[in-house]
C-alpha cells in the first residue's frame, strides 16, 4: 500500500517509465489484450524485459500503472462558482470518461492490480481535487461544507461502484442526487450526532 | 454486460466449470500468480486448453469468474431483529473478508476483468441480499425503509471503494456511520424533495 518512489523527472528511471508507458499505449489497442507480452513491450520501448520485470513485476501490474497514469485528471478543475456545480462537472467528466470503452479498460486495469499503488494514487488525486473544490467554496464564503470523506463516500464511491458494476444504471439525475445528498445540510446534524 | 447463461447443474458444462474452478483454486496459492497458465489449469482440470479459451477467452476472465464465485456469500443472512444490525453484520462480514489477503486478490480479479459479467453477478447478489433484509424489516413493521439503491450507494459503494482504494481507512465506526446515514430519516425528506 506504500507508494513507489516517483522517478526523478528527467532521470533515467523517468525516461524508462515514459518509454514503457508509451510502448503499452502504442501496442494496446484494447483488442487482443491476450497477445500483449512484456518482451513485446520491452522491444518497442527499447529496454530489456528484465528492466520491466524488475520495476513492475508482471504485465498486470504494468497495465495497472499505465491505467492509473491515464486516470490522472489532466484538465484543470473547472471553477463554476458553486461547489455543487464544481462537483457535478468533476463527477460528470469522470462518469463520461469511465463509461467509454478505453475508460472501462483503464478502470479494470487499475482495479485489477494486486498492488494498491495505482488505486492509492487515484484516491490521493481524488482527495486533492475535492480539497481544491472545498477551498474554493470556502473562499467564496460557502458555509457548512462537507468533509473530503463525505464527498468521496457520497459521490465518488457510488459513481465508481456503478461505473464498474452497473454502468447502465448511471444518469446525470442520479449523480445530481448524490451530489445534493452529500451537500445536504439536512444530513449535517444527523452526521454530527454520530461522529 | 449480459449474463452468460448459467450452466445446467449436473450438465457437462457445469462439470467443466466445476473442474476448472477447482483447478484454479488448487493451483493459485496467491503467490507466483505470474506462473499460472491456462495449459497448466487445463491439465489439472482434465480438459483441453481450447475448452478454457472457448469458454473464458483468457486467464484474466477465468480468474474473474472464479473470484466472483468466491465473492458469492455462502452463509445465510443473519437475522438480528433490526435492519441496522442486519446491515452492520452483512457489511461487517464483507469488510472483514475483503480486507484479508485472499479477499483482496478475489476483489482485484473480479474488478479487473474486461467483461462485466462477474461484477454484474456480484451486484445482483448484493441487491438480492439487501432486498431480503428490507423484506424482513417490512415484516417486522419497521417503517420509512430506504430503497435498495440507497443502501447500495450509501453502504456497499463506499465500503467497496475503501476496501480497494484505502483499506486502512476502514473501521466499524465508519461502517456504522454509513449504515446510519443510509437509514437516516433526517435525510428522507431531503431525498424525497429531489427525487
Amino acid at each position: 500500500m506504500s507508494h513507489k518512489p516517483l522517478p526523478r523527472p528527467g532521470g533515467r528511471s523517468a525516461r524508462v517509465q515514459q518509454a514503457v508507458h508509451a510502448a503499452v499505449s502504442a501496442l494496446d489497442d484494447g483488442e487482443g489484450r491476450t497477445q500483449l507480452t512484456i518482451p513485446m513491450i520491452a522491444e518497442h520501448a527499447g529496454v530489456t524485459p528484465s528492466t520491466i520485470y524488475r520495476r513492475w513485476g508482471s504485465l498486470r501490474e504494468l497495465l495497472a500503472d499505465v491505467a492509473a497514469a491515464r486516470l490522472r485528471p489532466e484538465a484543470p478543475l473547472s471553477d463554476t462558482g458553486s461547489l455543487e456545480e464544481d462537483l457535478m462537472v468533476w463527477a460528470g467528466e469522470f462518469m463520461e470518461e469511465m463509461t467509454s470503452r478505453p475508460g472501462q479498460q483503464a478502470l479494470a486495469d487499475a482495479l485489477g492490480s494486486a498492488s494498491h499503488d495505482p488505486r492509492t494514487r487515484c484516491y490521493d488525486w481524488q482527495c486533492e481535487q475535492i480539497a481544491l473544490m472545498l477551498s474554493r467554496a470556502r473562499d467564496r464564503g460557502e458555509s457548512s461544507l462537507p468533509s473530503i470523506d463525505t464527498l468521496i463516500d457520497g459521490i465518488m464511491a457510488p459513481l465508481l461502484y456503478r461505473v464498474s458494476h452497473a454502468p447502465e444504471s448511471l444518469s446525470e439525475t442520479r449523480l445530481r442526487h448524490w451530489v445534493r445528498r452529500a451537500l445536504g445540510s439536512a444530513c449535517e446534524n444527523f452526521r454530527a450526532n454520530i461522529e
